[in-house]
């Protein structure tokens, strides 16, 4: 291991809340950040340019699907993901672990790796550790994930001890094929809703020894009390020198006690998915925008925004875009919602910096309760 | 009648182009020019500062598809189309009369108007030609269209004569319910496939007296030379001091010899809609972008075109996007397919200035047959 990429500014005098960056080849991400997901090698429905407007530090990319279609050999031959999707600032790419978990029933999992099927042509496929760490390093990714082992959820303790120390072993392997050391590598702590399978998983992971750590298996269907439990079980047990990542969290409320409790980098579909089917984020909660009360409504989705759409266009027009099934719609509404994800942690950032965050949290609830 | 809002700059000395600019309240039109079409309150796929960027000038919005999604009353509450959909350039409205006619099979036109049904909810609706101009009044346009009458074609002559007499009849009732003045008001020539009816509907627009002409009922299957034959029958009982619209028309050949026969508008889905099914115009013909053989290809679109997808994208990228079915295709797309309707257009503006339409007109086949 070299030294960690990840500086810590300073910490909450009240929280586990954190404020510092992460150094990758790209550029430097300041945390915590919120990573807008970027499955296909884009940002469904918006460009770079939308991103960089919205203040989008790092993305995310799925090996899985890349590794599918088009596959990494191609993207190689466009010199990695970066220039292939015209983005040029970091870029976070998970390992496939999740993907072979959700979208493949019948996916198998061995000592040696996930056998699966292509969820396009359901063609066979075999994904080792070493594989998903060779078609990250072809993608070209600033941040590389493990592959991990997932389990269904609730999981009973064999299963999730087993499953967790499989991750554990792979991790090693994922650390040994990991080559490219301008690429940065994160290892992934499972251990399901077990605290104590938490910890175990965090020092092993700490031990193998790598770039920034992970939370996974989390936000799969347990309360919010559990999730922030797990995240209390395992956040102790990794170096404070080194950023952490809760992957695939959450709700705007998700990522302000996930900062709360010590996380500096998340990544979710929900500000994406949920713009594309109407659903948009507001500080006083969720509007949905094909409701008949929109109708007539000159406001902006939120007057507290100042992204494009909101500074552009008033919620009767985006209703109208929505019920007209308008591309626009998915566009002007994907700008809003991530904007809104992006500023919320811009302000979060400033709130820590101030140390000010135990009433950021306060006022943020505040206003949701406002409605 | 106001003098006239159009004004000659030029004419080409070899062919019937002309260089002019009409003056709307939005703001002055450079002729001969392509108007973007946005159907339901917006160009699909694409925002207002898109199209400001790839240089549109003027957008057309459907009369039909307003009455009947949002309705245009609503529109008149945000202060007209302009403010609704965030575009303060002019914006031509048609009169709903070809979509009365292409959406509906039981349309039933009397002497009154025309008796239809909504696309989306069946339920019955009448459009008088004193509607239509009401309509687009509250709309706000800057330049309005009479309610005409459509034919299947081909159409006997005597089908063709009661249609187009009808159509002169509306017309006249269209111009006298024009209260706005501010707002332009076309009328549309009609008369099928047969010469003399043409020239017959041209003199009586002329004689009830237009801001401007339009030539309707051409591009709905005759042949080239059919479509070149009818403009050819209309133009020259056109006066020279006023713009001349060949309507819903149509590939990059079309335009060039539409304006090689003195046209200044032209409007069409064609760039908007091939692009979301991704056949894309290049200066050297057609390019679909789905194609295998496009699987690796590193260059842009057209290696002519300066839009910020040829500029940013490789055609394998967007190859990639196509075939993922990802929005963004539709995004980048569009933006190339009405950037290379613009910059043709534009490019024919500087060639009828200098006189070198003909050269122009040589070159640009000539590219064509290169490929």
């Amino acid at each position: 291991m070299s030294e960690s990429p990840y500086t810590l500014h300073c910490s909450s005098s009240e929280s586990g809340a954190r404020r510092g960056e992460l150094q990758t080849r790209h550029g430097t991400v300041q945390t915590p950040i919120f990573m807008p997901v970027g499955t296909q090698a884009t940002v469904k429905a918006v460009t770079p340019e939308n991103l960089k407007e919205m203040g989008a530090q790092i993305i995310l990319g799925n090996t899985y699907h890349l590794y599918i279609r088009p596959g990494h050999r191609l993207i190689e031959k466009f010199g990695g993901l970066h220039n292939f999707m015209h983005w040029d600032r970091p870029i976070l790419t998970d390992s496939g672990g999740f993907q072979i978990f959700s979208l493949q029933e019948l996916a198998k999992i061995t000592e040696e790796g996930a056998s699966f099927r292509s969820h396009l042509d359901g063609s066979k496929l075999f994904l080792a550790p070493e594989d998903a760490i060779e078609v990250q390093q072809v993608l070209g990714s600033d941040v590389m994930m493990c592959l991990d082992t997932c389990i269904p959820s609730p999981a009973d303790r064999k299963t999730t001890e087993d499953s967790t120390a499989l991750t554990g072993r792979w991790a090693k392997r994922c650390r040994a094929a990991h080559s490219n050391r301008e690429q940065l590598l994160f290892g992934i702590v499972q251990g399901g809703m077990y605290e104590d399978l938490r910890r175990k998983s965090a020092e092993e992971m700490v031990a193998t020894g790598f770039d920034g750590y992970a939370i996974g298996g989390l936000s799969v269907g347990e309360s919010k009390e559990q999730m922030h439990d797990m995240i209390e079980a395992t956040v102790p047990y990794l170096p404070k020198d080194h950023a952490v990542y809760l992957m695939g969290v959450g709700t705007p409320e998700d990522l302000v006690e996930g900062v709360w409790r010590g996380v500096d980098m998340f990544d979710c579909v929900m500000p994406t998915r949920n713009a594309r089917n109407g659903t948009l984020f507001t500080s006083t909660g969720k509007v949905v925008i094909k409701n008949s009360r929109y109708r007539e409504d000159e406001k902006p989705v939120d007057e507290r925004c100042s992204c494009y759409t909101c500074r552009n266009y008033s919620r009767a027009y985006l209703r109208h875009l929505f019920v007209s099934r308008e591309i626009l719609s998915y566009h002007l509404n994907t700008i809003h919602n991530l904007h809104f994800y992006l500023a919320l942690m811009e302000e979060i950032r400033t709130a820590v910096e101030n140390d000010s965050f135990g009433r950021f949290r306060k006022d943020f609830y505040g206003r949701l309760e406002s409605e």
